[in-house]
């Protein structure tokens, strides 16, 4: 294994462990000394890739980035609708982007990561909607602004529900849920019956199998 | 002052003074010690209203059902609107309903609220929701279920993003915003633009003045 791909993998690894202890105990009770033994790493190591609990705190907000990730699709509020219902899948399988959304929803000492998620996920957005846009897909007159912050935080509070009432097993119907409420809003009359508001089968496919593998607990 | 207000009075003192402790630490971290600190009363008189700190949170859980009220109104769809708005204004203004929220956002040692405080809201919707729909005010084939479940969801995340943004000062444009994406998915057209999505004129001038003497710090 080529010394980055190991350092790769540590990094996870510590990631993991760090997701782990911070879903039993939140941010505050959490400690370095018990991620580390849940890593089988030495302190040496954790401290050559995050020097503090704030440094992998930090990291875990990162991961919230990476989930966002823009589908290609010729109708742009597809797109936009995929990329929501590919970050729930996440959701439900990932434990270091839930670590990460519970680190950006609550209020603990760790105040860093404040606006930027939220802001990173409207970006996201906001480039597929002012492209929706040009392609004449969206009502005239909206404030696309508004419209996307409005979703960010519509999804941040649906998953929190969802966490709550099934952990997370609904999100994906809730999320549908969401887009057939709200695409009338938005959406020229037109396009509606086209958009697809459901995974594709290959997106349902892949979170089957990956559900069977992961475990909640 | 009759012994019954004057025990009303130092109950709300008490929840007031542990909002403002969960406020500066979150639950796992607060203490009886110091929101008794903060009333002045004597343990004694906290052990009558509240023998423990989870009796605490619970009371505080309570005051979210207190702040669905009601409104009367002709048009149904329009009493959802007022009453998510009345909310958002006093969640504006009211120091132990933000507590309760946080409370119920988030994951502490406290698991008492779960699903309560979402299902009150839920149900409180539901009921207003069955009559706009015997009134014809709703699109034919809605889930009305599924409609309340999501906007109570909603709603929840653009609170939590109207606090990081702006300590909530952005709230009741957010909530207004809801609803103008919202409604073309939900209300009959003939009856879209009689609806109003922001503040009446009494509740504003409300606002204003609960604002001018309150203070979030």
């Amino acid at each position: 294994m080529a010394v980055q791909e190991r350092g790769e993998r540590s990094k996870r690894s510590i990631l993991e462990a760090a997701a782990s202890v911070l879903d039993e105990r939140g941010y505050d009770a959490a400690s370095t000394t018990e991620i580390l033994a849940r890593t089988g790493l030495t302190r040496g190591a954790l401290y050559h890739h995050f020097p503090s609990k704030e440094a992998i705190a930090a990291a875990m907000v990162a991961a919230q980035s990476e989930a966002l990730v823009v589908p290609e699709r010729a109708v742009k509020l597809q797109a936009v609708i995929d990329l929501s219902l590919e970050y729930a899948r996440r959701l439900q399988s990932d434990p270091v982007l839930r670590a990460s959304v519970r680190l950006t929803v609550e209020q603990t000492s760790f105040t860093n990561p404040g606006r930027t998620p939220y802001q990173q996920s409207v970006e996201a957005l906001l480039g597929l909607f002012r492209q929706a846009e040009r392609q004449g897909e969206t009502l005239p007159g909206l404030d696309l602004e508004e419209v996307t912050q409005y979703i960010v935080g519509a999804f941040t509070g649906i998953q929190l529900m969802s966490q709550v009432f099934s952990r997370r097993e609904d999100l994906m119907d809730r999320v549908s849920a969401m887009w057939r409420l709200l695409l009338p809003g938005i959406a020229t009359p037109g396009l509606l019956p086209r958009l697809r508001t459901t995974p594709s089968p290959s997106t349902a496919a892949h979170t089957a199998h990956e559900e069977s593998l992961s475990s909640e607990g």
